[in-house]
């Protein structure tokens, strides 16, 4: 039995997780289980996977976890602290599946722990990537990249040496916009930028596959997981979203992931790493899908590839205040408060205005995402 | 520095494998150089490689070839028994360029040695798959697969177990006459049936390709390189032949490997396994390509890859049989003497016609081998 802490069981990633290991259940023991308000599912999981210890984050509803719990032999905890000492006990996996700079310190902890880190949280590689990859190169722990992006990179290049790579390819879906032309861009409106073809994602971030700038933080994302060097990471657009990513070795030869888009694919690569499991995804029928199509980006219309590329090559609190400006810039999109083009403007003029010294430690990086907020909140302001 | 073997130096492996090693000249030490009956390309090679030994198999060339490389520090050796006696001069690694029968015994002597062998011989799993494989087992040789389909595998497999193989799949251009229909097909010529619209290939080659047989024995060759069962190996065809062929596992991932129409890229792949060399090859573009198609393979106009999977089925000496009679029926077709779909059925009637048992060592295989060339033979005259 594999001891396996669940950072962030409610959401997605979480539930997506725990569905695997509900088919396999002999092989785990569930060390934690986390979630930020939803206590009544977080109980739920609790009372099916009977962890060490249930944690939520919002203090406030620990008395009805507790309460939920009454009886059962888990240990039940509520706040911020708790789930950093939820993070931090031994478990030989951690799916680091907690959104936002909340996930931040969690993951942290977890990977303080020096074992297996199943990463699904954007800003500890994005906001905090020299921090944490300074920290698993300190503890020794190892980041399997959750992400179908990174886990098709992480399966291609397994049993390769990074200086053999000549590219590493990111695809991109295009999102829904990628056949309209400039001038219908700037018309583009809440309702068609969340109509993904082929993922069912959240608002957020099906604005930031409509924008691009999904791939733009892959993109700083690869450049701290895989260290090939910025000038050997492109994107490519590939609509049909079937290879998730492709690595091209030094002798000509590509190897490329396809599978279908159902999170649990990559999920369970992390959890049977470096073996692999069962899922209950259908097979990949290429000759039903038909034809793959591929393109080059066109970061005249979609700029915000561009913004991340030149934020990963500054490094420090670059991407941190990108990543963070965009969150604002998004949500303000989404309220109707500024046009879809404005977004990428807008991520840029805060980048400009912007350029606090590189973060040190998770408390200066989540000193960089909150005046990297309060600038871009600035900009909103009627004049 | 390499101890490396070149079986077939003057063929088109033998010529891709020099060009690789020409460019990576002081990691190599060649052991031996051999060519059926070329004998000024050998003694050119000979000069610029400067083998320990040189071996004309055609013995009545042996002059030619000792007076070419008079003076020189280079071994020199004529005929079949001198051609398997290179074979055996230790070498880490040999290249089995030979091709056809001739390649049997040389291939199996560099076997024996129990080191590495990067096999483009098809007839050693075509025809004496039981024998060979047996051979590679009890002496602990390590086989990998230079054929650019099988390559491909080899490489998508890597670290994984093929216990955790759904399916392997094959990709086949479809050949010429893929979108042509069953009524056309019985009047292509040998000009239309050689027109390859990817490889550069011989006559032979290419008509294996417009009926497909050329999927079908590379399925029987996976069947021996990669023990998943037959029922977990299947065809589709990709036109584009960018996509040389995938593997899928348990979890869903699908891992492809891609590259350009040359073999130097699996060429180079067996000399740096498990590293990696450069090769000249120009990266893949696929923006340029655009798309890449994909159909189900239509066994009622080629059927000749359900013949291969039956012969495979059946084991012992059917698969050779196949492939022999197969050799003649397309040596046929190719002078007029028969159409295109007797080429399929011809290969029935002889696997109908003639059963003899398994064959237990090499000379067994060559006298089926024999033995199916004459009742095809016998198939093709007047009655």
């Amino acid at each position: 039995m594999r001891r396996i802490s669940v950072l962030g069981a409610t959401g997605s990633i979480g539930a997506s997780t725990l569905d695997l290991i509900r088919r396999d259940r002999d092989q785990w023991r569930i060390v934690a289980l986390t979630a930020q308000s939803r206590v009544e599912e977080l109980a739920a999981l609790a009372r099916e996977f009977r962890p060490e210890i249930a944690v939520i984050g919002d203090e406030t509803r620990l008395g009805a976890l507790r309460e939920a719990l009454a009886g059962l032999p888990i240990a039940v905890a509520g706040g911020g602290a708790a789930l950093i000492e939820a993070a931090a006990r031994p478990a030989a996996l951690t799916i680091a599946g907690i959104v936002g700079c909340a996930g931040l310190a969690p993951t942290m902890a977890a990977i303080e722990q020096g074992q297996t880190v199943a990463l699904a949280n954007k800003e500890a590689l994005v906001s905090a990537g020299e921090v944490m990859t300074a920290a698993v190169a300190r503890h020794g722990a190892t980041l399997l990249p959750v992400d179908s992006e990174h886990n098709a990179i992480f399966q291609c290049l397994a049993g390769n040496r990074p200086a053999d790579v000549r590219w590493i390819t990111l695809t991109a879906s295009g999102g829904p916009f990628r056949d309209w032309p400039t001038a219908a861009l700037a018309a583009a409106t809440p309702a068609e930028a969340v109509r993904h073809p082929n993922w069912d994602m959240g608002a957020k971030i099906s604005v930031d596959s409509a924008t691009m700038m999904n791939k733009g933080l892959e993109l700083i994302e690869a450049f701290h997981l895989f260290p090939v060097g910025l000038d050997r990471l492109r994107i490519i657009v590939h609509p049909q979203s079937v290879v998730h990513s492709m690595v091209e070795f030094r002798d000509g030869s590509t190897l490329a992931q396809l599978g279908p888009s159902d999170m649990r694919v990559p999920i369970a690569s992390a959890l049977a790493w470096p073996a692999r499991m069962d899922t209950p995804c259908a097979p990949l029928d290429l000759a039903a899908i038909g034809e793959l199509t591929f393109r080059a980006p066109d970061e005249a219309r979609f700029p915000a590839t561009r913004l991340a590329r030149q934020a990963a090559e500054a490094g420090g609190a670059v991407p941190g205040v990108l990543n963070a400006a965009n969150e604002v810039a998004v949500a303000a999109f989404l309220a109707g408060r500024i046009g879809f083009t404005r977004i990428a403007t807008m991520v840029e003029d805060v980048l400009c205005a912007y350029a606090p010294p590189a973060p040190g430690s998770l408390d200066e990086v989540m000193a960089v995402d909150e005046g990297a907020r309060r600038h871009a909140d600035a900009l909103l302001e009627p004049a």
